[in-house]
């Protein structure tokens, strides 16, 4: 306690922008609290909260926040688009941990020359996500503001069996991802240089669904969603569950359009699927004993890698060389 | 569904401050959404959502969104209090229906120049208010933007026949109301005209405590908060119920903020009490029978008004004159 005491005092001349990013942020912020209430099993630190329901059940709680022109402009996104990605960013979260979204709940900020058509185009967006995940909309707060921000908060469920976490991996499992990586880098890329191609990727990606995350959370140990790029997924999953991994880069199931803008820019499409974030696609552990059972129920995925031991390190191999998997990449930040 | 296309094309030119206030947007918005789960017993409309949990309880879901400069300013509000009131007006809504605050979940963009401290103090009164209340912050988002936006979405839980709704008021049922009410709006009028007294009533609000509710809920119909003033609540309750109401101006209980800055001001402190807001106390209408069983459990409260015919309207009697209730004061907007 006198420790976050002595940090108060410091942070009269500290910015928020200064403290490390995001995650030092809310771990700063978290920490003060005492957690008594034994319905909580995970507060802060996964992709969702996870409460108790009842024996079987636990409800799976995340939210996510967007803010006009730092998370989206209108130039690039139609609002149909910025409804569509505020639900498919938090379906993906819901199941990364192998749960079912089923309620959402939307704040809006608004400025005051929005137009109606705007927000009407953008709750298109909303339901046509709303509808192909099966969630229902059920309130939300609508208020004044020089910004537009908008905040949805989703509530899904998951049997316990089926709860999968970043703590779950074990040494030994193979580290699958399903899809392809770098299309939201790619799109992203392709937006800002004005390069043609297939944009999608960026401005409606798309979560996997809860039947294919069921199907895999039956197999897998270790399951998140990619929304900082695979290196960082691969580390959280390192951090929570005290192993270390090996990454084989030749293996990253690349996307049509990350190679398109990677080469129209002399870029590294490998890079887009390591650090870009946004796809949407879920990374997860599992023993090598249950591929082939997962295969005959969902095969869409890729084996990218190992999980180790702690001691080991988290490795990239490209082209036969070992290196440090770093967790970002600062031409992209 | 033509209707709604129609409308829409409209929609080009027509802003969103132009449709008549937050409630037409959110029913326009809504109605789009066909509600097809079981489980949502109440979506949008009263003061939270209501989900089936199980056979005996239901969850109760709400958020608000608090923007700076709009809902509060930090000239007038210390960050604990910026805190306070974002946890304090969201338990007032899970209280108003009969239920306790359990799980909360904040998201917020913060420009990138706010300091640790403000941030960490600011946390410290969402904390406060969360153990005032014994709830749990599980989680959120933190993310950039130009304005200070905050959101919590909080969600509770209440046993069925404890559930009240906007919808449960009956014919001849009295009007009743916890505490005292004006003392938002006269900590406000001091703010802005300088005058000396007690503002906390606008910068310290206290939602009633889940346990108050529980025990008016044993013996009352129909609950709401006071969030937009005694007036607007009770037409809510009368559109909701199918009811008319007469309202008894004298009776209201007045609090001493607002008798102080009326009087400054040469305004009246009843008009903040009708008009006002953000006062979180409760109204609830209730049989004549129940009130001595609840005066044993419960007793901080007046009884202002009674329930009538829908055919009668809404009256508000004031020194023996009878006029329309009005929901709105033109001066506080």
């Amino acid at each position: 306690v006198s420790h976050v005491t002595a940090k108060k005092r410091e942070g009269d001349d500290v910015r928020v922008g200064d403290i490390g990013g995001e995650f030092a942020l809310i771990k700063r912020l978290t920490e003060s609290q005492q957690v008594t209430d034994p319905d909580v099993i995970i507060g802060v630190g996964d992709d969702c909260a996870v409460i108790r329901k009842d024996d079987d059940t636990c409800l799976l709680v995340t939210a996510d926040m967007m803010v006009e022109d730092d998370h989206f402009s209108r130039e690039w996104y139609m609002p149909e688009q910025v409804g569509g990605k505020l639900v498919e960013s938090n379906v993906s979260d819901i199941v990364s941990m192998g749960g079912a979204p089923r309620h959402g709940i939307i704040s809006m900020s608004l400025p005051a020359q929005t137009t109606l058509s705007f927000v009407d185009r953008l709750y298109d967006g909303i339901y046509a996500s709303a509808r192909r995940h099966g969630l229902t909309i059920i309130g939300g707060d609508t208020t004044r503001g020089d910004n537009l921000v908008l905040n949805l908060t989703l509530i899904g469920e998951v049997k316990r069996p089926l709860l999968r976490t970043r703590a779950m991996a074990s040494e030994g499992d193979l580290i699958c991802v399903t899809g392809t990586l770098g299309k939201s880098m790619g799109g992203l890329r392709m937006l800002m240089s004005g390069i043609e191609g297939d944009r999608s990727g960026h401005l409606e990606p798309r979560a996997r669904t809860w039947e294919e995350a069921h199907a895999i959370a039956a197999h897998a140990h270790a399951m998140i969603d990619v929304s900082d790029g695979l290196a960082s997924e691969v580390a959280h999953i390192c951090e929570q569950s005290g192993t270390g991994a090996v990454i084989y880069r030749d293996r990253i199931p690349l996307a049509q359009a990350a190679v398109t803008a990677a080469e129209a820019l002399y870029e590294s499409a490998y890079d887009y699927a390591l650090y870009g974030g946004e796809d949407f696609e879920l990374v997860f552990t599992i023993p090598e004993r249950e591929i082939d059972a997962l295969r005959t129920e969902f095969d869409d995925f890729s084996i990218v890698g190992r999980m180790t031991a702690r001691s080991e390190g988290t490795t990239l191999v490209s082209d036969g060389e070992r290196e440090p998997l770093r967790e970002g990449f600062d031409h992209f930040l």
